[in-house]
């Protein structure tokens, strides 16, 4: 089976260039939240965001943006959407099911209710910003019109045929009402991680200016991230055996690094980092 | 006190104008809806949007973009974006309360959250993809700058500081927190309906290509125009006596009249006829 060694690229197993992404994102929503909002509004929203699960889609749209040559703030922006419509999908996961909270602070229903639905507009804000201010009339244009279209992009897959349906998809799963364990779980991370990474590579790669075929080589390259990050999260869950995780991700490796091909060798190792982080390999390295 | 009689503009007591402009957008939303969304998905958000309580929000987007010199159909996505982030509010609305619906088909409580957190993205796509073509750079980039403004009106007014807010004052507000009852629904019309009707005179105006003096004055002329709605609304349900809500409505139309008072005169009417129409008139001559 396809394992680290049969990699044909330099991969550093290590979660460097994610953790530096996130932390740029991290710190432009800090900042963002603070100005804007008060304190009783503020910590909830905060704890909402930061204390959701972790999701790899932000920092990719930041590493897309740059592997198109790009500069990592004019994808900051989007990346915190893309943190905020995650945050608000998680505070009203807790809502569909009875399970109470358990980790950190409990709010209650009605402000998980009313602060996810806080999140999402903030995040369309946020990004409705971002537009640089331009005197030249088509280079503000053509930024208008990127903003425009990462804004539609991410209203699409946080939306009802993305997120929403995902999350939907999820509810019937944990019912059980799903089949066949492993194929169903592909199925669910397809939509689900594999959809909001896609989102998060197009968006990235429009935002740095890429070309039609590199923003949708980022598209795909995106839903193979997502799946090999969901496929990881359910095992861990106790959803598929050992040997499927093992070959299906291998196999997602090998598409993903199909779709990184095209690109200048050199630039290829952070984004494709996400791909393999020493969580992974410790995880692939569990026994079943 | 002020009564109809004594507003200083010829005034239709017919709600003609806000029924053209609904129905405007209406044929709007059920073509996006249908043709993006199958039958399983686009029933609950059928039924959520179109079943959800009347506001003349949308209505007054599209009025205040004519009012301004621009087209309809320049202001149609964001009328549509209102009538959805207001829809999203009220089906969740009925998540926060523990009292069942009982018009129409009733969902569940996970299809109408989801369904709802499908509404706002959808409203957010609609607007951004509302960017008219235009091959002169210079046109395209004002244009775009201003649906890009449009969207972070919006975004506001339904996030975490205008409808969410408001959201949370209604609770405290049905749990008899809100201390004197007629300043406390003044207060509540006034974030309430007020924001959101401020956010559709600017939006209007931004997108028609109005001045910031008339997308000003259009902003409050929203507040005084939802806060008579709101106030009726309010005496409805037995908040507030019949002659502060004649007094208070009175002054509120005084207010706006004032606003509209630097437009043409001849180009007034429709978006007046917002402050009153035949259903206000009748509820105006209820007794206590």
């Amino acid at each position: 089976p396809p394992t680290t060694t049969s990699l044909s690229l330099p991969l550093r197993s290590s979660p460097d260039y994610w953790a530096s992404a996130n932390a740029d994102i991290q710190a432009h929503l800090e900042r963002a939240i603070q100005i804007r909002h008060p304190l009783a509004v503020s910590e909830p929203m905060r704890h909402l965001t930061f204390s959701a699960p972790e999701t790899t889609a932000p920092a990719l749209c930041l590493l897309a943006c740059e592997l198109v040559g790009g500069s990592r703030d004019q994808a900051v922006a989007a990346g915190s959407a893309l943190r905020l419509v995650h945050a608000a999908a998680s505070a009203h996961e807790g809502l569909l099911s009875s399970r109470p909270r358990t980790d950190g602070p409990n709010f209650g229903p009605n402000i998980e209710l009313l602060t996810g639905d806080g999140l999402t507009p903030f995040g369309f804000e946020l990004l409705a910003r971002s537009e640089p201010d331009h005197s030249n009339p088509t280079t503000r244009a053509e930024s208008s019109s990127r903003v425009l279209r990462a804004i539609i992009e991410i209203a699409r897959a946080s939306g009802s045929h993305g997120m929403v349906e995902a999350r939907y998809n999820e509810i019937e799963m944990i019912d059980g009402s799903g089949g066949d364990d492993e194929e169903w779980v592909e199925r669910v991370c397809k939509k689900k991680e594999g959809e909001i990474h896609a989102c998060a590579g197009a968006c990235g790669a429009i935002l740095g200016g890429g070309g039609e075929e590199e923003i949708e080589r980022l598209r795909r390259y995106g839903v193979y991230v997502g799946m090999i990050r969901g496929i990881v999260a359910a095992k861990r869950v106790g959803r598929g055996g050992r040997r499927w995780l093992e070959r299906k991700v291998g196999e997602l490796r090998e598409l993903g690094l199909n779709e990184l091909k095209g690109f200048n060798r050199e630039k290829v190792e952070p984004i494709a980092s996400l791909m393999l982080t020493s969580e992974h390999d410790r995880r692939l390295r569990m026994t079943d």
